[in-house]
């Protein structure tokens, strides 16, 4: 199946009622082991929403350039795919270098997620001990169990999001749909399954909970414009893109009930570093007094991280990300087109940190939390030190 | 010169000491009257960073597409243009009815800037006592005198400007540049000449102060990457374009020490309609302790505007802008690509507003003062009631 389903958007479907996502009538997770068991096939969404195709993937290689190429992002996604890479490594060298080298090449890939630093810990501790015929095998089962763990993860942020979603619709005076914004994506394609703060948005439609998403653009690579837009329309959820620059003004006009976003690292005491423009956000939240949760899965929360955000590296992508764009031009084809005059030099900071006193709550797979050490602690009582 | 030059990026020059800006060279205008006396010559600002054209225009339907599509943008020069459209209005029709007409076309192109509507009623003013075959002569010559008066009032803020600047440098602990933030584009393109954010960046470039400029690429037309880099790069200024998404993260690190913006419309109380996501940025300037500056000409400030924000209309663009964006493709062509997929709802509101207590000091051509009511009365006396 290496070219895949190969098409432009998916009609638009009804309420999914399965635990997986359809695109065109089909379910597909955002990654999973190839029938012949020898390699994995993911979505190459720097393709969306301009065209769906499935890649297939053999090597270790082939993952690297995957998740630094973006081929396959968001946190949870990349942590599911670089435990794949780790059973790819060892299908060519299970010895001890092989292992080493492949966690030091899969960790180098993207700095400021904490799930890649987390999965690939998880199959270090797991495989180190295993003798080296043993690894592959014990490799792709604990790969399995990671890519499992973060559907039932994702479902169950979805049900205590879903929760949050009704107690704001009832408090709402006006009638009308429940307004969500939401920035970057943090779907189903940020994660094997479902999404973290989509996942709630799916368990409200599905329940029949009147809601409109109102979708950030995103720049530099438009995940909201390419990837949460296309997944709201496969899933026949209302929702309008607007350029990132519009949420505060959308806020200060009474338009937007709560905002729900992801995370790619939450620190012990609270705070998120998210995609870049996430803080901004959060800022005029907090000025016009409209609700900023958090959608995260466990592995997502760094304990070591609290309240020295400079501590955490913030990623430095291509200056080419801002100055560029791809699109589809009038033929349909897909395009690059430049931005800027030649010669203007362009910085690219990936994420961004906010601070938990800008955090309303957090919403994990073990329920809602403040967003303090205490919160957090509640709900993770074996970390307690 | 319907052709007029056409080019790509103008050669970096180093920094003109004359009142008007250099292109390849040349000096420009954005506005100037065409040398038989008959029409005006406008630079067609769609094109840019891609390519330099001058446009000549002979009627006020043309002026009117101009303003609409924006040709001409920026609330100063937008006064200057309808003010010559009533010019080319009444030389096809000097009545009352004739000047009725301009006067209703040219209010309707645009809704937020002030500073149309302070031109068109100067015209009117100006205009209907005199007999109607003396209107076309003294039409020019009010339009010459209120583009003239816009070039006086630009530079008159880039000196006092300069002077924050040179303050905020000095009282600067780490060595470097003076690294300042702006957004959209503020500059000699959105007036007649100079600018209003980017005069004192003129000016201290002139005067030897080290500077760096963030340029907001300012979604969704890209008046920050297209046009703001593009005179930075004509005139020697050091500038990184950047998401509007950065921003923040750019302040919590330390790496903007002033914002400065301009403006479309100043209410009587110091709050600021700007550019949609100037909000956004004023806080997390607050938020970081970075002094957030607005630079306004006279003209731009609403009277009879208070702390009713939404009493302002704000226009609604097409969707067609956050949907799709302008580029230049490889083989150079300047080509419009689709960004989100087909059936997605995009919403494109054009402006936002910043409340006065977001605002450090506003900068006019009388000197700076505080963003209050009284703060502008004692530069404007003549307004106090």
């Amino acid at each position: 199946m290496r070219a895949g389903r190969s098409g432009s958007t998916p009609p638009r479907s009804s309420a999914s009622r399965d635990a997986s996502v359809k695109v065109a009538g089909r379910h597909y997770r955002t990654i999973a082991r190839t029938s012949d068991g020898e390699g994995v096939e993911i979505i190459d969404q720097r393709k969306l929403p301009h065209r769906f195709e499935v890649a297939r993937l053999d090597t270790v290689a082939g993952i690297a350039r995957a998740i630094r190429e973006m081929w396959v992002r968001g946190a949870p996604l990349i942590g599911a795919t670089a435990a794949y890479g780790v059973c790819l490594a060892l299908r060519e060298d299970p010895s001890d270098e092989g292992l080493r080298a492949a966690l030091r090449t899969l960790g180098a890939t993207r700095p400021t997620g904490v799930n890649l630093r987390w999965a690939l810990a998880r199959m270090e501790v797991g495989l180190v001990p295993l003798p080296e015929h043993d690894r592959l095998a014990a490799a792709f089962a604990l790969a399995d169990e990671i890519a499992e763990e973060d559907v039932r993860i994702c479902e169950a942020i979805g049900e205590h999001g879903l929760t949050v979603l009704r107690e704001l619709r009832a408090a709402k005076a006006s009638p009308g749909p429940l307004n969500v914004l939401t920035h970057c994506n943090a779907g189903w394609l940020a994660t094997v399954d479902w999404g973290t703060a989509l996942a709630p948005v799916y368990k409200a439609h599905e329940a029949g909970l009147p809601l409109h998403v109102w979708v950030d653009e995103t720049r530099p690579r438009n995940q909201g414009a390419s990837l949460t837009a296309w997944e709201l329309l496969s899933q026949g959820v209302d929702h309008t893109v607007v350029v990132d620059n519009a949420g505060g003004h959308l806020m200060q006009r009474g338009l937007v009930d709560v905002v729900i976003t992801g995370t790619d690292r939450t620190t012990a005491t609270g705070g998120v570093f998210n995609k870049i423009g996430t803080y901004l956000k959060a800022l005029a939240a907090a000025d016009n007094g409209v609700p900023f949760h958090v959608a995260l899965p466990g592995p997502s929360i760094d304990w070591d991280a609290d309240d020295d955000p400079s501590a955490v590296p913030i990623e430095e992508r291509s200056p080419d990300e801002v100055t560029s764009i791809r699109g589809r031009d009038g033929s349909g084809a897909v395009t690059v087109v430049a931005l800027t005059p030649d010669g203007s030099r362009a910085a690219n900071p990936a994420f961004d940190f906010t601070p938990p006193e800008l955090v309303t709550g957090l919403i994990t797979e073990r329920g809602a939390c403040a967003a303090t050490r205490e919160g957090l602690l509640g709900l993770y009582p074996e970390r307690r030190p």
